[in-house]
């Protein structure tokens, strides 16, 4: 009977026009054939750990059980930070202890988090610039020939966490911020339906970006006249602002940052 | 012995830097891990549904029988616009129905048009702005796991289709124009062999285009100096503008729409 | 039993956003499904022969045995150039005969090199532009399926190399050239462990570029304040000059081609 194939999803900045996302997945196949290796994308912006993470956020949940998620955005490669391995039940996570799971730490029941420190497991020699490469991909490559990630390294408890960036809500008001600008020019904020509940949702509301005033709350982009703003939540699960067949971010002059303002009838 | 394994392709105009693409991904994998899910692009320009519908006429072909092609520009996507299933000898296309398939249709014995209507199958809940994920990519997984597209949902005959844009043909002038401008700023036309036949090929000619004069017509680009104009058939059939090792686009100012005319000696 | 799995990886300048790189693809899985394709890059510059060799280089050892490198950048295709397999003991290289193997004649013990006539594997008709879909892809799934290569044509000895360009060597001097701007920034040398060897690297020392001198040497990034340049070999094994969280080449002007000069105490 064939062996059953494991999937090996893989997240980064190195961008597609070097040897560094595919030297990833040689690394891996190295180790392991049987691996069905997934692109998430390699096109997070150079060093931005807060985007990476929220990327990571956003895909992960739609792959199957025991897919291992290989997430690297590292500009401290080489120094003391440490590589890590966080599992859960669904999942291993593999890559930088710099704050890049902190979704994963705040969505998901951690079970474990392991400091790697298994040489053994490395593809030789390590280089200080490229441990996506020679610890990461290869580590990955050998849990799913089936080693313990238990027998990585020791468990620690310490590992870094940045503060998810919540929403604030008072009466008649959510305020919140722009998290992420998509290909589209959608502009992504942090407010999802926690804050914004069905019960808000029915009032009167208008959402302050940027000096605009958005007024409009839709299901989906087409509900929208072309070329006027709306907000809707998003396949994420957030709130965002959208100019139907154009760029909201280019049009209302939105960036990554901006706080956003819900006022809501009381 | 191994069961088969499937391929599934991808066209999009999701970009590569959100989540979007590999959620695709994620959700046919969920379904089924035993498919090869191969992306034909994932860099239409957003909302472009005739570039979506000519890159996937380029490419379908290419893969093996019983390919998945699943093509999604989708600006309507949460409307009443609906997702469709075409099924030919050889293949099955999943999409909006918004005329992404016109080429198929006009290239290709259709046998069935499905709309889809099977919620058994879909990701739940369904975003109403994420159709790939949560309808187009699971019923391919479902596919390849052997359940049939006509129990998906009911035939339809009124799917959207757009005219394919046909050269004009005169006596001693074909005019069509430039429907593509690819990596490498070649300007693609409308014009085949079933206009520009071997007869006429024979013949003086001369190609007009945004006011240039193009004499020379080459079987390849190296028959051509480097940094002047010719004419030849590219990989797609196609009659196409091209500058050797620069960009036809931008020495000529051509952009897609433009006129191009054919003249030839009778 | 399962058979096992073949890997082609693709290394082109086709870019993402046509038919090209998945039509490789498709014209592969033609052959054989039983192959897994993996992307080094599409993102060559157009008509980059030596930015290729370059990539290719850095990237093909990561892979198993056994692994088959298609490389294409060809400009010349249709024309006399000839299409070529290049074996070695661990892998498979082929591609068109216009110096893309270079770096491979340079660092592999090369069994033999032959030039592809065997029209019976090739995809038809063959199209004049597109010798990657139609001679390339499928001549590498047929490798897959067991031809031998050897078989698909002659051997040839006199294949196209370009001279790798060296460094000079002299007392107290190192001179060599930014062959690489990478994705981040970072200018990657021809200097190597070679001349700049541990002995040399314990003196003292300054790189000299477009007129900055630079005389921090690092390990990995992070020992580097941020915002200042520093000289470290990188995971090519080749010096480079970064900027930390930026891109040396922006805040340095520099580009490939440009000449380093890097003096040492005597």
């Amino acid at each position: 009977m064939a062996e059953k194939r494991h999937i090996i999803t893989l997240l980064t900045d190195y961008g597609t026009k070097d040897h560094f996302a595919s030297s990833l997945k040689g690394a891996i196949l190295s180790v392991n054939t049987n691996v069905d290796i997934v692109d998430i994308t390699h096109d997070i912006a150079p060093q931005d750990v807060f985007g990476a993470a929220l990327v990571l956020r956003n895909a992960y949940k739609t792959f199957p059980r025991f897919t291992i998620h290989i997430a690297i955005v590292d500009p401290t490669v080489g120094s003391e930070r440490r590589p890590i391995i966080v599992m859960t039940d669904n999942y291993n996570f593999i890559g930088p202890d710099n704050g890049i799971f902190s979704y994963i730490y705040h969505e998901e029941e951690v079970n474990r988090v392991i400091r790697i420190d298994a040489p053994h497991y490395y593809r030789m020699p390590v280089s200080a610039t490229f441990h996506g490469r020679d610890i990461f991909a290869p580590i990955a490559g050998w849990i799913t020939k089936g080693v313990d990630p238990r027998k990585m390294g020791e468990e620690i408890t310490d590992y870094v966490r940045f503060a998810i960036p919540q929403p604030q809500v008072t009466s008649g008001l959510i305020r919140g911020h722009v998290i992420h600008i998509d290909h589209f020019g959608n502009c992504v904020t942090n407010i999802s339906t926690n804050e914004l509940t069905n019960e808000i949702a029915a009032r009167n509301k208008v959402l302050l970006v940027n000096n605009h005033q958005i007024a409009r709350f839709c299901r989906f982009y087409a509900e929208c006249p072309d070329g006027e703003a709306c907000a809707l939540f998003g396949s994420a699960g957030l709130l965002e602002i959208a100019v139907p067949k154009s760029s909201a971010a280019q049009l209302l002059g939105i960036v990554r940052g901006m706080e956003v303002a819900l006022h809501y009838a009381v």
